[in-house]
């Protein structure tokens, strides 16, 4: 049995930067046909100089002709429309992160005021540049998300013609707003299909499942694999994929992020085929993203076959999800 | 600025057993006149003869005269009325685990069924000898304690004449059971005073905040401090106090249990102080376990004042809660 996909996207990838990029960027270059590739890197990606070079040293990693990376910049408010107009050549969209709420997003906006984001998000609504948003407040930790719908809910009202993509949902409350406004998307991770909050914290303690967004609670996967097996227009295949050394996953303090990029494909066939919903799979890792984005990929077909695939331990000093765990589908060709 | 109190009492404590029961328990014997000692050993305590050779491995490590080990039998359905009528002067309580609920649960029971517990639970009301419960279900982790209410409110309506101790409550709903059932009690931990779920999965993950029940939302936490600091009279103090070696803890994987014996009455009375609650100290920590229990200490009386102390890294091999933090209290004398 074997499914052939074509150009597959990851539109949430996180490369990092230095030995870390030279380790995982050649592994989503492998099956994925291109992704967007998150600007949080230390000190975050805000000129065009910087998303230059940092386009350029992911392109030494890889050969070009295998994986387009589309850059973002790490959303700014004082961004004029002229940069803008400048930057859109080189982007695919612009990300917001609010202040402290993930790795490396420090430097995010503190107020979420709309006046104070007006221009930019005006001139990237003229300019047809997607923003796209890390959805959390500060608040208790199962409610962030939720808490930050509001946000999303202000931003589409108020921004109509601002193509607003919420990252890495994770509620069955993210997955209703995509019903009400016109212009929210979303991206969903391989991991929120698989896991629930149980999985990180149900058993025992399990560091390598432990994300931002947290993983919540059963309805909520429910939703989100709603969603994803059907293929749902407004919803793409985003990895979030977030290598983290093993050591500093595995100790006191761990950090957030899951790593699944190498065998997301894999596990997202496995999901499908496991829900009879293989015929929605182009739609979810590709057709929608390319719809929705605007976006022509590099061509790539990416042949699986139902054989099982053995995942590493580690991917040099990375541990990925499903570590040494057998997966019901391998890659067969990459063409 | 100092405290005075008398015969303070651990009603919830794992001593666990070899080596680390002889880190831990001159620990809890250095500031507790006294506790409940948990039977989940392996194999778990379910004879007199292991019960006995437990207490004196226990009191082997400190001095007798000075803590008292309130030993449980771990609950079996076939346990008769004359074995029961025997045990009675031995124990404190019978402690009941659902199967494979938390460490070294494996042998609990795996029926709730009131006709599969109606002859022992009826034997325990008559000879008057407390029944403590570990109350959660294998539900999704948030929910586990909310959904064994049905089993508490079952229990107390079928068996009103037992004494039934729901341990280390950590919710609103757990609270408002103690209301409702006259003979519903419950013990409160010192970490499910101070932390939520974000303590724990907030920021990075906090593997020495890990425990069973994990901690809940904020609004349980109030639910819990009001009960508490108020020293609600079916309400004690019970640390759940629960070793486990740092290297399994910080590991792939990690073991659930807080480590608070040796810092709990320091921390208490920072909580109770920073409250306005130093009146009820007393009655929290020992006199309501007294009557509960209807439990008469050993005389012990613990001063403590307000200087800082600095909490241990560890102690042995065991990482402490708040390691390496400082406490605004300190132990000044134990006569």
């Amino acid at each position: 049995m074997i499914i052939t996909l074509n150009s597959p996207l990851d539109m949430h990838l996180h490369l990092r930067d230095d030995e870390m990029l030279k380790v995982v960027a050649p592994l989503s270059a492998k099956t994925f046909a291109g992704g967007i590739i998150m600007p949080n890197l230390v000190p975050p990606v805000t000129t065009l100089k910087a998303l230059k070079e940092y386009k350029q040293r992911i392109l030494d990693t890889i050969d070009d002709e295998n994986f387009d990376p589309l850059m973002t910049l790490f959303f700014k408010n004082d961004y004029s429309y002229e940069f803008l107009k400048e930057a859109k050549e080189y982007i695919g969209a612009i990300k917001l992160y609010p202040s402290g709420i993930t790795t490396n997003s420090q430097g995010g906006v503190s107020s979420l005021d709309i006046a104070s984001l007006k221009e930019t998000f005006e001139a990237m609504s003229e300019l047809e540049i997607p923003l796209c948003v890390h959805g959390e407040t500060n608040g208790f930790v199962m409610d962030r998300e939720a808490e930050f719908g509001d946000v999303y809910e202000s931003f589409a009202t108020h921004f109509p013609k601002l193509k607003i993509i919420m990252e890495h949902i994770t509620t069955k409350h993210s997955v209703s707003l995509l019903e009400k406004y016109d212009n929210l998307y979303a991206t969903i991770t391989l991991h929120h299909l698989y896991i629930t909050l149980d999985d990180v914290a149900g058993g025992m303690l399990n560091p390598h499942l432990f994300c931002k967004p947290i993983a919540k609670r059963p309805e909520d996967k429910e939703a989100l694999l709603k969603a994803a097996l059907s293929a749902h227009p407004k919803v793409m295949f985003g990895s979030d994929s977030a290598p983290h050394p093993t050591h500093k996953k595995e100790c006191c303090g761990c950090a957030a992020g899951v790593f699944t990029a190498p065998i997301a494909l894999q596990a997202l066939t496995q999901l499908f085929e496991e829900h009879n919903a293989l015929d929605n799979l182009q739609a979810f890792v590709s057709d929608n993203a390319q719809r929705i984005y605007n976006y022509k990929p590099l061509e790539k077909k990416v042949t699986l076959e139902k054989i099982s695939y053995l995942v590493p331990q580690t991917y040099s000093n990375i541990t990925p999800m499903f570590a040494s765990e057998e997966l019901k589908w391998s890659v067969k060709s990459v063409l």
